[in-house]
């Protein structure tokens, strides 16, 4: 762990500590002319804090591991880490060390720790009768990633929701203390990660396609028969389910931690299965085997 | 960070946290046919254990991020998992999580954390005077590298020295708990890293070339040339700084902690700078540039 010691030292903490590991590799995760090396340094970041976001974990450091071909530019690490350096100071956190390696493929693997002050949510919680609800909106991501691969370019909403996801670290927090039962983070994309989390809690659920967030961009997509805002994935928001007690503080948690929150199915009985409607009510049939990179599900 | 939930949680610490990451990459840190898929998962972690040594640190886990082609045997990724949970097992520690993507080359990227509870040796307490001393033998791993490289099969107890390297953990403690002013792991080469520690804590060293502890295998490549010992990186064992005080305890150390540790030199003024003595007393050049992959210093 150059320049320093052999290791980083952090001070301790009376809490429990969450820890998240994440990798994005060229041509794999990104295409170099998606982004911008400093966002690129960014969204990695991103990556693992929303999977502390997902926990209601507080930032407390990041680790970065870069392995780059030598023929790499010095600007474009030095910019990498800037990126790095940037969004693990925004959540309050320190970049406490990390690793530099010649390899033939560019990959940036980040660890990152969290501090649990408070409750800590989990895929498991979720009970017969919460309502599921996500921050921000979805399916942009995807639908850029989908536009670039057909040569086109994105709308310039979709691109930044590729190019700078926010983790939802505030209001996975303000969730967890609120009496939120379970979430999930939305790296696979919404039908895939809710049925990780029916999995895990033991439930069922019914989501409203027609209450799914999203940007003018996507809903255009959408009706003209893509599905991008329920299987489309690595938006990096918040599902989380909530029990009845929460709902009536929903708009002053969002208004407070600056996140939209939107409510899009309940969960049922897990002999319903994971169902999606249509607008009449209707399951909608959607692929929801996992993000395949490059947005070939969508 | 499947298959659980989005972060793993460890308990709460009273002690300050030290951490590390580090990758081994295929093709540039090894090369499949020198070890075996559990040798490479035991081998990548104590790589990363082995630099909690050096801080005097207890192992408490380990998350393992595997990147790997798509044609990688399914055999192979559960034997790199299984030696990773069995090194990290020996060491007292758990596999608190990891991450698996998918990517052109392997590589594999360890985090490491471990608990200080005691005195935290690093790289910069070395003072003029200090006693240096060296855990178990160098110069092994890149004597096997070098025969490798060369078409040639090393001798087994070379090949073991690359293949199966041992964290001096218990060695670390106990020496950070006896009063050692600094240490480091010896990845880069016993000369390139003494410059390290000498950088940081402003400090020269004299390094006998004849008190360095060799297997005999190594012993008979440097007495025909070569200078293994000296340069050879990989070796994962620790070079520490110890005042007089310390010096009448090393027996009982070594013995308490089953490690051999011998002297090889001591700290000077840093107007001296950084030598290596031959058997009369002459500076002995080395290059020392730090460990370049495949043995190409040596």
């Amino acid at each position: 762990m150059p320049p320093g010691d052999d290791c980083a030292v952090t001070a301790p903490s009376p809490h429990p500590l969450a820890l998240t590991t994440d990798a994005l590799v060229d041509d794999v995760h990104f295409r170099r002319d998606w982004l911008a090396w400093r966002e690129l340094g960014r969204r990695v970041i991103t990556v693992n804090l929303s999977d502390l976001a997902a926990m209601g974990a507080i930032p407390a450091w990041t680790l970065v591991a870069v392995a780059a071909p030598a023929e790499l530019p010095a600007h474009a690490l030095d910019e990498i880490l800037d990126g790095c350096a940037d969004a693990t100071a925004d959540a309050g956190a320190v970049v406490a060390g990390g690793n530099l390696t010649t390899a033939p493929v560019l990959s940036i693997t980040v660890t990152a720790g969290g501090t649990l002050p408070g409750p800590c949510l989990t895929r498991g919680g979720a009970r017969v009768g919460d309502h599921l609800l996500v921050t921000g909106t979805l399916g942009g991501s995807a639908a850029a990633v989908a536009a670039w691969l057909a040569g086109e370019r994105p709308d310039a909403s979709l691109a930044a929701r590729f190019v700078a996801p926010v983790a939802r670290i505030a209001a996975g927090r303000a969730l967890a203390a609120a009496g939120a039962h379970a979430a999930i983070d939305l790296s696979d994309g919404l039908m895939a990660d809710l049925g990780h989390l029916c999995a895990a809690s033991g439930v069922g659920a019914v989501v409203e396609r027609a209450r799914l967030p999203r940007l003018p961009a996507v809903s255009r997509l959408d009706a003209a028969g893509h599905d991008f805002a329920a299987t489309g994935g690595e938006d990096y928001e918040l599902l989380v389910a909530c029990p009845d007690e929460v709902l009536p503080r929903l708009d002053a948690l969002a208004r407070a931690t600056d996140t939209p929150l939107a409510i899009v199915g309940r969960c049922v009985d897990a002999a319903h299965g994971v169902v999606l409607q249509d607008e009449g009510g209707r399951p909608h049939a959607v692929r929801t085997r996992g993000f395949d990179h490059f947005g070939r599900t969508t």
